[in-house]
Order: structure tokens, then C-alpha cells, then sequence
């Protein structure tokens, strides 16, 4: 049964499992216990922290562990807030996660301005820069990678900037870690935030990463745990998991030996010729059965378009936008096929209306309704792909009859 | 190897580990995710919802799963300060744990009034009628039991007074679930919070039972899940772990037929002399064994004092003051011998001073820094409560000959 929902979710990795298991086993003790034992599970879960550390460029005691990237992005925006002089104001990307945009519609209420995206919901570079040259932006908001979309942010561009001009900047990697390499978000000016459940971790565990200057930082006052950065017991098993999932992400992906070259192209480069992903021989075979994917699957359904299909996007999501029919009605008939696919974020699945990454990319609303959201995974096969397309295809002629 | 830290965290259960690896295999899906295998796990959460509502006496759409009490607190002060006005005051008992303690301070600060609390940290009720009488209350703070001391607090009492007064209630029950009934905890006017990892369930799980008035709270923004009461992709796994967890507990010690007695004497029965407390065959049991753990100690170590002796305190709690010796140095010897115990709570073992708990209930300073904190579980067996007596004795011995 193929599933083409990673986005959403990702099933529990062998490696998280048994991370999980053997720290239930070996290492449950409360790690802020005066015994030996609990003494064991603090040093198991600092060595976690370091791991986890090293994959991000980060150093260990920047590394606080959470529930998850909902909680990082709002206890980030909170300790702005609370910390920054009350003119100061924030510049995010309309194009946001949701627990972004409503931790800012909650923290910085009237102080949030919108960066610039263009026709892909990449953030304008030059925008940017002029913005926090005009003064009184304290921090910026723009992700790795969009969830609906895969469109990948020139986020080391934007990192640079901010750096440049003293403004934080909160990344959210949810959608990039275990997909590419880790390695340069732990940047010491940056926040990042990360949920383990997205690639092969438990879910309600993740990570918030803080950047140099937030000493005080504390999402949940109480007992002191994590250097006072967030109080209650921490989950070592659940910590053990998600960095066991990462790491065999990160080997699997051949993410530790790879170093995308787009980083080093820096601002020139950000415009509108993405220039082709330089990726490892495993990258670059999933970018080819994407590429497959994209060329079959409007063949298969005459008038299927992908969104920002000039764009650098993650290998493992195609956003489609459908000829006809609400993309409810794709992910009904591709699910009693065997798919399971979505319409944009399962987060915003409730939601009316259609989605805002498509509205600030400026596809018209009833277009954007008849989108439907692929995201495969590390297990999916180009076999899985071909699948889809040709499902596709079924669908649209079913579609077409029933119209 | 006895384990007596159970306050600081339990062992997973077979029950909650089933639970976890059941729903990781068959249920992992997103709950917000458009297709039927997600629409399925939508249904199993809300069934865990609902049963864990049952376990509580509460409406299902009152119960928020999120990761724990530490959460649960500062979600629910956050949200009181967030909604009423800004001269509203809380009330708080000074025994109360450190998430309380200092999410009061974070979003209460000026604004919180102590409750008065008589030698065995019990709050007063005479004392808290008045308050409330006095008005400018808007919301109470009171444990169900003690982390540290064992000793039960009058909440079912507390909760029928605030609800005279019309002020809300939040009753942290971490101790308390898992050792006596979670019954009445879900009262409509109450506020409620948990932790799975305190009764066998995974850490970074729990819960917050809301009040009726609460529609709108929110813990963290986002998505929108849980009726929008807290953001991020909902874990499953380990809510199904949770409830399976509390479940089990519930089962065993026989909560689900037992109610105390005490919750009807009501008012007058709060005084000076707490009424033996009625029990099930299995309570009753481990009262025994408790009792006789507390003749065992001080026989076995001269000059052992039990903290609060005479109070209602729960089964599997024991405070006790020692003769001489600081009291991390009683759990360094005694985890020698194989006896996990504690000094005080978890949570402040890092934290220098004597315990909090102990200066409210009037312990000198000196004396207060030789507790040591012993908390079975519901595997402890008798021959275990006799046996850490007998080293305690031992223990007794080695340091009057070092000193």
C-alpha cells in the first residue's frame, strides 16, 4: 500500500523503535533522580543532545528538547516577545506552517510584517534585505521547506542576512530534516525547530534550537530540567528515538557526506534560475523518479500541473493541481486504490477554505482547491511512483465520467 | 533491585508498552490526514479521549491530551492570565510543585495569594473560604497530593468551595492518578492536569482536563487539533499508552469500585483529626504494609521521624526526617544496597536549599536537609517495604560509625 503522505507523517523507523524499547528497558529513570541510575539516563540523554547537536552544526547545550516544532515555534516566538522591547516587530513568510502563523498572530499582534514570496513562495532575497535594513525587524520567520509544496527556502541566505543585520532568525526544518542534511541549521544565530515524528521518530517528541543569545530562555517553568531551558521530566526513550530515527535518515539520505552546493552559491544564485540541486547518488536518483513522476502524471491526467515545478523542491513532494474535481475527491479515489495522498497540510485539513501557501503564490482559489499533496518517503520505490501516476490517470478518467 | 522512586517516574507498564506498539503498527497515521487509514486513528483517539473522560468523570471534550503536567500548568495559569482581568489574583498552596510554583510566578506575578497550610502541608479550609470570601480570587491552585510528602489534599472540598465562590480550580493530580481513584478529578468546575510517566505510562504524555468555561484555551496554536485547544499532530501512540496505563492501574489497586469516604464527610471532616482512610482490600493492604514500614524505620534506624505522620497520606509515600547524615547521602548508601529512593523531589535535585514543601510545613532547615523520600508502586511487595527498612538500619550504622 503506497504512501505518498510523509509530509503529514512518517511511519516509526526499526532504528526509532528500538531506541525506544532499549531506553524503556535500560534507561527509564527519571534523569533528575539523586540515584546511580538516574545518573546513567542524565549521561545517555546528553550524549542524545550531542548527537543531535552534531547533525544540526549545533552546540549540545543549544539543543532543547520538546513536543515537537509546534511547541518550538511557539515558545521561540513567546521568549521574543517577552524579551524584545515592545516596537520591535518580526518579518514572516506568508507561506509559514500554520503553528508559525498563529504563534505570530498571537505574540506579535499587529508588530508582523510579510515577506515578499515570488510565483514558487520562495522568499525574496532582495525583499528582505531591505526590509531589515529599514530597521526595527528583531527576528524573521521563514522555514526550510514548505510542507505543501516542497519548495526549499534559501534559508543559509537568509540566516546570512539576518546575521548581517542582528535580527534572529526562527527556521523551522520540520519538513527539510531526514529529507536532506541537517547539518547547518544548528548555526549559532539561528532558532530551529524539528519534529521527530516527520522523519521516522515518535510522535509528540521534537526540538527546539536556540540561538547563542537566549541564555534565559524557558518554554515550561518548573523544576529546572535542561538548564532551566524547559521544565518536566524529559523524555529520554522518546529523545533516543527521534535522534536514532534522524541519524539513520541522515545515513540513508548519504546526507552526512553531502553539502548542496546552493548553500555555497549564497545570494547571487538566489533569483529565478534555481540552479540544478547537486545532490548523492541517492538524492539524485529520487530527483530522477520525481522527474518521472512529473512527466507521467499529467500524461496519465491530461491537465495536471505541478506547483513550482521550476523550483527547488524537496525529492519527495509534488504538489499537483488537478483539471477538474475538489482535491478531496482525488485523495478518496486514489485512497480506495491503495494511495494514500492528501490535500496540502493535513494540519489545515479542517480548515475551509483553500490553502494560503497557494493564495500567496497567487494560484487562484478555485484552482488551488483541486490540489492534491504527494510526499513520499525513504521506503517509497520508483515502482511506488509509476503506481501513482497511473492511478492518477484511472482517477481523471473516472472523474471525467462520473462529470 | 527495589525500586522506591515511584514519585519521580514508574516503570512502563506492559499494559501502556502493548498500547504503544499496537498503535505505532496499526494507527500511526496522522489524525488530520484526508484518507480513511487517518480517519480510523481520528477514531481511536477520541475513543482514548472518551475512556480516558470516563476514567476522570469528565465530558470528552474537556480532556486535551499534551505532554505532560509541567505543560498542563503553565497552559492553564497562561490561559487564566491571558482571559480575566488583569487585577484577578490567584490563590496557591506554598506545597505545591515546582510547574505550579513558577508558572504562578511566571503569569501571576503580584498576583498570587498563599494559601495557608497546617503542619502536614494540608491546606486549611477555613483559611481558603475566607480568601475567596474576601474576593479578587479568580482561581485556586491546589494539588491533590504531594510529590514529596505523600500528604492528600482536601480537593474534592477545595473544589466544592471555589465553586461556591465561582472561582476556577486547578488541581495538579500527578501524584494521586494511578494510586487512588482518578473519579471526580473531572468535575466540571475543574481545571485538571496529569503525567502518563507517574503511573506506567510513556513520558511526555499527558494530560489537561479543562473546565466547562474554557472553550476557548489554547495551548499552543497551530493546525488546530484538538478543537483547536492545542496545535501539533496528535500523538496517538502515546495518548493509547496513556489511557492504557491508567487503566491498568485503575483495575489493580481496585479504583474503579472504591470511592473514600472522606469526599463525603466533606468540610468537617477537615481538622485536626483525619479520619482512618477506608480502602479496598488492595489499599487497605498497602496501608498495612506502609504502616508497617514506618514502625520498621525508626526501630531499625533510631531517631527516624515520619513526615506527617498522622496526616492522610497516599499509600506508597513515605517523607522521612533522618537522625543525622544529609539525605543524599542516605540514597548514595542506600542505592548501594539496591534500594533506589530519593531527597524530596525529583525535580529539585539540583536545586540547593532545603525543600519548600518541608519549610511550609515548618521543618527547621538543618533537619529538613536530611529527608529522605521513599515511594513504592504498585509492584512493591511487602518483603521490599521490610527489607529497605533493614538497610536503613544498616545505613544508620555505617554513618554513626563514619561520623
Amino acid at each position: 500500500m503506497p504512501y505518498f503522505d510523509h509530509n503529514a507523517t512518517a511511519p516509526l523507523s526499526d532504528a526509532a523503535r528500538d531506541a525506544w524499547l532499549r531506553a524503556q528497558e535500560e534507561a527509564w529513570f527519571n534523569p533528575a533522580s539523586p540515584h546511580r541510575g538516574a545518573a546513567r539516563v542524565r549521561a545517555r540523554l546528553e550524549a542524545a543532545r550531542a548527537r543531535l547537536a552534531e547533525l544540526l552544526g549545533a552546540e549540545p547545550e543549544r539543543v532543547v528538547f520538546n513536543s515537537g516544532a509546534t511547541e518550538g515555534a511557539a515558545s521561540a516566538l513567546d521568549w521574543w516577545a517577552r524579551t524584545w522591547p515592545r516596537d520591535r516587530r518580526i518579518a514572516v513568510s506568508p507561506v509559514e506552517h500554520p503553528c508559525v502563523l498563529e504563534s505570530a498572530r498571537k505574540f506579535f499582534a499587529g508588530r508582523t510584517a510579510w515577506l515578499e514570496v515570488d510565483a514558487d513562495g520562495a522568499v525574496r532575497l532582495d525583499a528582505l534585505e531591505k526590509l531589515l535594513a529599514g530597521g526595527g525587524i528583531g527576528g524573521v520567520a521563514v522555514m526550510a521547506a514548505n510542507n505543501e509544496t516542497g519548495v526549499i527556502q534559501p534559508w543559509r541566505e537568509i540566516a546570512a542576512a539576518c546575521r548581517a543585520a542582528r535580527a534572529a532568525y526562527l527556521c523551522d526544518a520540520t519538513q527539510w530534516l531526514g529529507k536532506l542534511p541537517a547539518a547547518g541549521l544548528g548555526g549559532a544565530a539561528m532558532w530551529a525547530t524539528g519534529s521527530a515524528h516527520k522523519f521516522g521518530g515518535p510522535k509528540g517528541v521534537g526540538f527546539v534550537k536556540l540561538a547563542a543569545q537566549a541564555e534565559g530562555f524557558c518554554a515550561l517553568p518548573g523544576g529546572g530540567q535542561q538548564r532551566g531551558h524547559r521544565g518536566g521530566t524529559e523524555d529520554f526513550p522518546g529523545a533516543a528515538a527521534m535522534v536514532a530515527a534522524l541519524e539513520a535518515a541522515e545515513a540513508e539520505t548519504g546526507a552526512r557526506t553531502f553539502q548542496p552546493a546552493f548553500s555555497r552559491a549564497g545570494f547571487e544564485a538566489e533569483g529565478r534560475q534555481p540552479p540544478a540541486m547537486p545532490a548523492p547518488p541517492w538524492a539524485e536518483e529520487r530527483l530522477r523518479w520525481r522527474a518521472e513522476f512529473e512527466r507521467a502524471a499529467p500524461a496519465a491526467a491530461p491537465g495536471a500541473r505541478v506547483v513550482a515545478a521550476g523550483a527547488r523542491r524537496l525529492w519527495n513532494t509534488v504538489s499537483l493541481l488537478m483539471p477538474r474535481g475538489e482535491g478531496h475527491r482525488w485523495v478518496a479515489r486514489l485512497d480506495r486504490r491503495g494511495f494514500q495522498v492528501s490535500t496540502g497540510s493535513a494540519c489545515a485539513t479542517g480548515a475551509d477554505g483553500p490553502s494560503h501557501v497557494l493564495a500567496a503564490m497567487r494560484v487562484p482559489p478555485d484552482e488551488a482547491r483541486r490540489v492534491v499533496r504527494v510526499s513520499a518517503g525513504r521506503e517509497t520505490s520508483r515502482a511506488d511512483w509509476l503506481a501513482l501516476a497511473e492511478a492518477l490517470g484511472a482517477v481523471a478518467r473516472e472523474l471525467e465520467e462520473t462529470e
